[in-house]
């Protein structure tokens, strides 16, 4: 039993379970039009979703009143009330950020009745979930949570990671789902996943992920030629098969980045 | 309107809402037992999830079915069937990880008549959200997630940030914490969160984020004695408060650490 315990990863409890939720056009309901409503707003346009901000039209601070008048978010300028919940609202997520503690409770139970996930902002025990501060470069996010042991801690490494990070780590990324897509053009179908999946495998290997931030169009399409052999070039292999191949372009910024990290 | 726009930060669309859900005592479905499923498992008893696993025994993957011999999760011994998500159940969330793209569907289809938040493995379309790869320390999580352009890179771009963070990072974040319980207890009630607020605004402030890895429990006491006076003391102060202060204490490894970053 002992050596079977060792075997397998330490559960470590006291977590949150941390996750990318789609909300891509779907109803978020946002309770409050202050400065704590205003990032949750800009966190849901950021993720496509279609957000409606429930605050009488004097409590909308610059920021929320701009996304309002620019169309960004729908506005219904009033308090809320229980209706704003009934099933043919089809509301997917409630976010409340008001300083009104009794509405806040009313809006949770509703919300539990109702199944819709929610978040009162300020009142833990009322919340199916907490945010966290989130780095975003393009298609990558990255999300620091101190699970409440400190917001302002949390707002600071993640800047200090966002520093760490190359400066187009987001396209690298970006490039990295564009390889992912051509090879399902050149293999497609679900019977040559494994074989799609561990070319990519060989490559993720291959190369540091920041020698993808300098791949080209060029350098991917010769780079694709390989994947029939099964086979992954060096990087200095694939750099020598640019058309404008020089010694130069092979000993250039990304190197520096390598040795650099 | 164009200098009001550029004072408020552009909504960069495309992305996930990063959330850090709850699920401390609410029940999981995990329906199948292999590989991905031991993935989630872990993830969910990470936050101290009540998980039901549902999967023929015959099914399950070492790791799994260790979970399930030393009680860590409740296991059923056979395929998932409509009634595991009757009310009574009172199931939070679901997962699945099984070969049965039918099954599968019809799983996603009760959950969402449900109103359960699911996660069909490999398939994005039927998921309300979607796992990247987490670093843990602690109260410390930080989530990498590359919106599904590259799974392997997210866990490349989670191992770097790891390697740059310093080693104690969780407990630098539990001190930050422990500090603010602190202060409650000191001058405790709603009417002195903007004092409370302000006050540990300047601390982190004064002190690099690293240094709190190196706060003793002596240095936290010491610094709570300026909080009536509103003053935050340098961090050489601070160490220099202590009862065993020497030249050395001073200038130790956090000063070496800050250096390095």
């Amino acid at each position: 039993m002992g050596s079977e315990k060792d075997q397998f990863p330490e559960v470590q409890g006291g977590g949150s379970l941390i996750l990318a939720w789609q909300i891509k056009a779907k109803n978020v309901l946002v309770v409050g039009g202050g400065e704590v409503a205003a990032g949750r707003i800009l966190n849901c346009l950021n993720a496509d979703a279609a957000v409606t901000v429930i605050c009488p039209s004097s409590g909308l601070n610059p920021e929320v009143a701009h996304r309002v008048s620019t169309g960004q978010v729908d506005h219904i300028d009033r308090k809320f009330q229980p209706s704003d919940l009934d099933p043919d609202k089809n509301v997917n997520m409630v976010l409340t950020a008001i300083d009104d503690p009794e509405a806040s409770t009313q809006i949770w139970t509703l919300c539990k009745e109702r199944r819709i996930a929610a978040n009162i902002a300020d009142v833990p025990p009322e919340c199916d979930f907490y945010f966290g501060s989130v780095h975003r470069d393009g298609p990558l996010q990255i999300m620091v949570s101190t699970n409440g042991k400190g917001p302002r801690l949390a707002a600071s490494i993640r800047k200090q990671i966002a520093a760490t990070l190359p400066k187009n780590a987001g396209a690298a990324v970006d490039k990295v789902g564009r390889l992912r897509g051509m090879l399902r053009k050149i293999e497609p179908g679900p019977e040559a996943v494994s074989n799609r999946m561990g070319w990519m495998i060989k490559v993720s290997d291959a190369y540091s992920w920041e020698a993808f931030c300098d791949l080209t169009e060029e350098d991917m399409e010769n780079l694709l030629a390989f994947y029939s052999s099964g086979e992954v070039p060096s990087l200095d292999l694939l750099k020598s098969m640019r058309q404008d191949f020089s010694a130069e372009s092979v000993f250039d910024g990304s190197f520096g980045f390598s040795v650099g990290c």
